[in-house]
């Protein structure tokens, strides 16, 4: 079995291809920067940490084809997806590196980076695993303090875990630590309609690993909540404004403000690449809007009478009043220590 | 093409099977009882005013079996859901009144009774629709006040439309009366997982009807009232207790969070049938928990790994300080005179 979702297989790059999960775990190769733009666009890939990780991995494909084609490359692989901020942090930071390197020198460079980023992402999600494993712990000691023995019940939202980076996850990594430190946890994994990574995702993740978890229908949630059912929200996030605002998979502001009602805390998991100081409010992030497909087939299968029209958005922005705090690779910070997040590494 | 969902052939009675929308407009025929109570739990029929008339019918056929069975078919239909309190009222209603008769006329009275209450249905909706249609047309008075040339956009959740009915609908009755009268308004159909009520049937019947909708998925809810895309909020009940709490549709919760925190109103339809005043809180309402394979399959198609455990609650309780108000068949009422529509009739 994988234990990453990206590497190097001589000069290809291999990916665990997503969009076959749960019932196929297979792979997909991809010898060009026009196949990784397409393994990003399709979702063959997908996580805000991973979407930049794998970026910097098309980057290294394009300096093998053409070293000069600096410019060119990451514009394609900037249009795949336009709401993790994770694209756009790994390309400037590939671009500004390899735009100093001799062009015989780009493909050997671009190469070593992205797996140096990949190594970054795998550290950055532990660290968020450890930053995020004390919010565990206490909520646990809680339960037993009111007599409650039963496992910390965690609801969480889409893919936030390996599967949307290299390895850990942000949001799951909190529950792997807690899971191997023998702290009782139970998962609710939410669907997450249209494109049900929460069902195919990360049910397959926690199954591999053994963690305890229930799948439930976005519609769930607050029901849930309402009935004592949930101790802690964790979902990731595509991007941070400055302010705090959060976007991540659609719904989540609906898990965000069931949260808030049933004074559930709900935190973001998030590496300091998914934080964005060059966007101020929410409001600022731009949504994807994908196609209408994802929401009328099922499998194949329509959903609604043929010819019926749908919209298909895939983000909404949770406010950051309704957000206790992120949970992230620099340690777990309030909304008012945020610009930790922002500020570049000592 | 059918105009109503429930009806008698000779001595059967016939409903749309919804079971089978939207690809196959079918019918089912109910021969017996025991026909009658699978038909109600399997969700051939479904809607809280319907699932009332369909027990009534079932009584009917229950007495023309065997008229001295009234006790044992009343506990047998009541048995088939537990929410909607429609069943409850349908099936004392019915039991009451039959009780006074002899064996000998109890067939023809409960057949009697059953056609009585389909008509009722008719008119309460319709009335419902009179008492709803003023909130739409002040609502598109209010957009071209503001200079907005665009209909009125009302998001629905799961179907309370005519296909939860006879005819008309709860939620959809004031958008019918509203198209009829030339107000221009636009639907938001929110897909309603697990069974896909809305994806399925509310489309189904806006697109019959000719009323502009547009589908989404549950999770999409929160991002159109955050971008002012909603101006309405109408959803069913399947039962309102005597505080004004009500349960509907697992889901509806969320709808109503993210309606208050963007401010759009968001209002009950519902006949006083589903008014119940022997249930003083939300939190007293029994919420029924269905097959959990409606989760983990879609059209016959794994969602998640193979041997993932789910649950499957099928209603949540949305608390009365998030409701506007109730429009009912006795008129728009507000949480403070709710119990007007919990009084006999004069």
């Amino acid at each position: 079995m994988f234990d990453r979702t990206i590497w190097w297989q001589g000069d290809l790059v291999e990916v665990i291809d997503q969009t076959r999960l749960p019932h196929d775990v297979t792979t997909a190769q991809w010898r060009s920067l026009e196949d990784a733009a397409r393994g990003i666009s399709t979702m063959q890939v997908r996580g805000a940490p991973l979407i930049g990780v794998a970026a910097a991995h098309g980057m290294a494909l394009a300096m093998k084809e053409d070293p000069a084609g600096l410019d060119g490359a990451r514009k394609i692989l900037l249009a795949t997806r336009p709401t993790a901020v994770n694209l756009r942090w790994a390309l400037d930071r590939v671009y500004t590196q390899l735009s100093v390197v001799e062009d015989a020198d780009r493909a050997a460079s671009a190469r070593e980076l992205a797996i140096t980023m990949a190594q970054e992402d795998v550290a950055a999600c532990h660290a968020i695993g450890m930053a995020g494993l004390g919010l565990v712990q206490a909520a646990h000691e809680r339960l037993l303090v009111e007599g409650h023995e039963r496992p910390v019940n965690i609801l969480t939202h889409c893919n936030a875990g390996w599967l949307a980076c290299v390895k850990w996850g942000t949001a799951t990594a909190p529950i792997y630590l807690a899971h191997r430190e023998e702290v009782p946890v139970h998962v609710w994994v939410s669907e997450t309609r249209p494109r049900n990574q929460g069902a195919s995702l990360t049910a397959w993740e926690l199954r591999q690993a053994g963690v305890p978890h229930t799948l439930v229908v976005d519609n769930a949630a607050g029901h849930l909540m309402q009935q004592g059912l949930v101790d802690l929200v964790i979902t990731g996030a595509d991007r941070v404004a400055a302010n705090g605002d959060a976007a991540n998979k659609i719904g989540t502001y609906l898990k965000a403000l069931a949260a808030q009602d049933c004074r559930v805390p709900f935190y973001i998991a998030a590496p300091a690449s998914t934080f964005d100081g060059t966007t101020i409010h929410g409001t600022d992030i731009p949504i994807e809007e994908r196609d209408p497909m994802e929401v009328l087939e099922f499998g194949g299968h329509a959903v609604a009478p043929s010819g019926t029209v749908a919209r298909n958005w895939g983000f909404d922005v949770t406010p950051a009043a309704m957000i206790n705090g992120y949970i992230t690779d620099r340690g777990l910070l309030s909304g008012e220590r945020i610009s930790q997040a922002l500020t570049p590494d000592a």
